[in-house]
């Protein structure tokens, strides 16, 4: 058997990783995490090598970490940070995967990482665009944007549209996605630069929800009522925006990233109310249960983002360690676009 | 014209209001109401004169009266209290209706009601059974019941039914409705009578919230997880019960009996991160935007009266000034089944 590696007498590198170092309440830091080198476990029929070029950096990664209700166990102390990633197979012993496809998956905050199929989400056809994508506005991000205004919010032309973090790697493809599906388009976002920005993407407002003068603007902004409203926060921008809601209003639930921690649980105003009167609805999305669609998602997002239609923003560092803060740096607000962490160019 | 009255040489007979004395904060008391005695006015070409033979006391009503956030604009100070009702019509001026008919409508807590079409909601085509189940388990109840266990909550055979208020007028057709679709069903009442009750109706877990073992028995009846959480309560009841949710589950917004007053707006547990994690969501039910629709729900429910499959209880007092402390007592958890006010006899 071939080896992938480039030292073909050397035995296979090690493996550098990220693991949990200890759990965290909250937001995780750089000090809650660790570096591990760990050895390249042989590949085994059914499964690919695959070097990462990218890492990515979730909001969702702060639930990941932490002990409260989740979607399923916490990441254990001392576990590799699980992560999704694109990557290049390097040996493959998995039918219909080739060396030099890309992937994207579940491959962890780690240089080379051994899977099988259920860890592989995606192969990656669209090699005219930079393979980071795959972790943008074509991976995770964009495709939650999609099916979460076409499916959960049943975004309709005419129709008015209301995103929080609307400057952010979801929250910017869900105002353009609305845009292009005949939406009027409100973005609330944290700063003059972020609404700019949201401005110039199309969006027909954008609101600063840090200006003393939030709840003002965003009810002028939302006169006419708010037909959907997609939000990412579940905090006080959200509480604002529940005063808006149009009748048959639906609301999704995309995350909580006003929410430090859920223990202990925060109490908030009460939204009964709100969705009685106005018959509205609010439904939880996760892109996960979408696994199955994420290439037709991609090949509707595809060529908006060729014609230039659909824009983004990536923030890149290079290097393993630059993962380690980069979670708590999402919760500081400074970052612009979607987090990557570069291990490799393809 | 021929009057309608028994008395033809008397004049037309005062016709005897309830309407609100003063703008109450919270659940209404009979001080809060007035009797007033007005004239009836002449019955106009496409009016019916009906004389109320039973009046309808709603949780809902408290809602109306206060200044609050609500479907419309509140019940003026002064003003006739409304309310729906049954009566016979005496005199018709509108074609489709005679004298003898049996309607259910939005005619107030009155002796007699001038009405046009927009007040009648239903013609009570089954005169085989009392007139009064036309204000219940056949009215605006089993009708809220039947809409919104089957459409919004979208209840299927094999799954779990929570309700809450389980004993109450809606919460029993509810339960009831879901046994008869196949669900697995748990109640939440308060007190032995009333989940005793709940039991004898079918359910197969009737649990009491003022029990202080209740949250352990919850949990331990929820085991499996809840798919359809029907709601009247928007309190703590709810907040232990959405700790319950399966994965896919449809919580229904149906009444907030547990909050005596939006003003100040309550705080409570947020629910972002349960429905989040749990792919749940949480609508609003209005039985009012069904209104086209109530005969098709009384041809379902109907059948099931007659069998004796669908049980209720009606909890009825005779006079017009019975109506006054009414709405009050129905939070005093003192009412058994609807709570009725008797003005005739069909």
């Amino acid at each position: 058997m071939n080896t992938p590696f480039p030292f073909p007498n050397a035995g296979r590198p090690s493996n550098r990783q990220i693991v949990l170092g200890r759990r965290p309440n909250g937001t995780p830091s750089a000090d809650d995490f660790a570096i591990w080198h760990a050895e390249i476990p042989h590949v085994q029929p059914g499964e690919v090598l695959i070097r990462n070029l990218f890492l990515s950096v979730e909001p969702a990664m702060r639930g990941w970490v932490n002990i409260a209700a989740n979607y399923g166990t916490p990441v254990p102390v001392g576990g590799l940070m699980p992560s999704f990633a694109v990557g290049e197979v390097i040996e493959s012993r998995l039918d219909g995967f080739e060396v030099g496809d890309h992937l994207m998956g579940m491959f962890g905050w780690q240089e080379y990482c051994v899977a099988g199929a259920g860890a592989i989400k995606r192969k990656i056809l669209e090699r005219d665009l930079s393979v980071s994508l795959a972790l943008g506005i074509l991976g995770v991000n964009g495709i939650t944007a999609y099916f979460g205004t076409v499916e959960t919010a049943r975004a309709a032309r005419g129709e008015t549209l209301l995103v929080s973090t609307a400057a952010g790697a979801v929250g910017s493809a869900v105002g353009q996605i609305a845009k292009i599906l005949g939406c009027r388009v409100i973005g609330i976002a944290g700063g003059a630069e972020k609404t700019e920005w949201c401005k110039s993407l199309g969006f027909d407002v954008a609101v600063d929800y840090k200006a003393p003068t939030f709840a003002e603007e965003l009810a002028a902004a939302c006169k006419g009522g708010v037909d959907v409203f997609f939000d990412n926060t579940a905090g006080p921008v959200a509480d604002e925006a529940a005063k808006h809601l149009s009748r048959g209003a639906r609301v999704v639930v995309c995350g909580t990233s006003s929410i430090a921690t859920w223990d202990p649980w925060p109490v908030g105003p009460r939204i009964e109310r709100a969705l009685l009167v106005k018959r509205a609805s609010m439904t939880g999305f996760l892109v996960m249960d979408y696994e199955a669609r994420y290439q037709e998602a991609v090949d509707w997002l595809a060529p908006h983002v060729r014609s230039g239609r659909l824009a983004f923003r990536e923030d890149i560092t290079d290097g393993l360690e630059s993962a380690m803060p980069a979670i708590g740096e999402l919760y500081s607000g400074v970052n612009r676009g979607k987090r990557l962490i570069r291990l490799g160019r393809a």
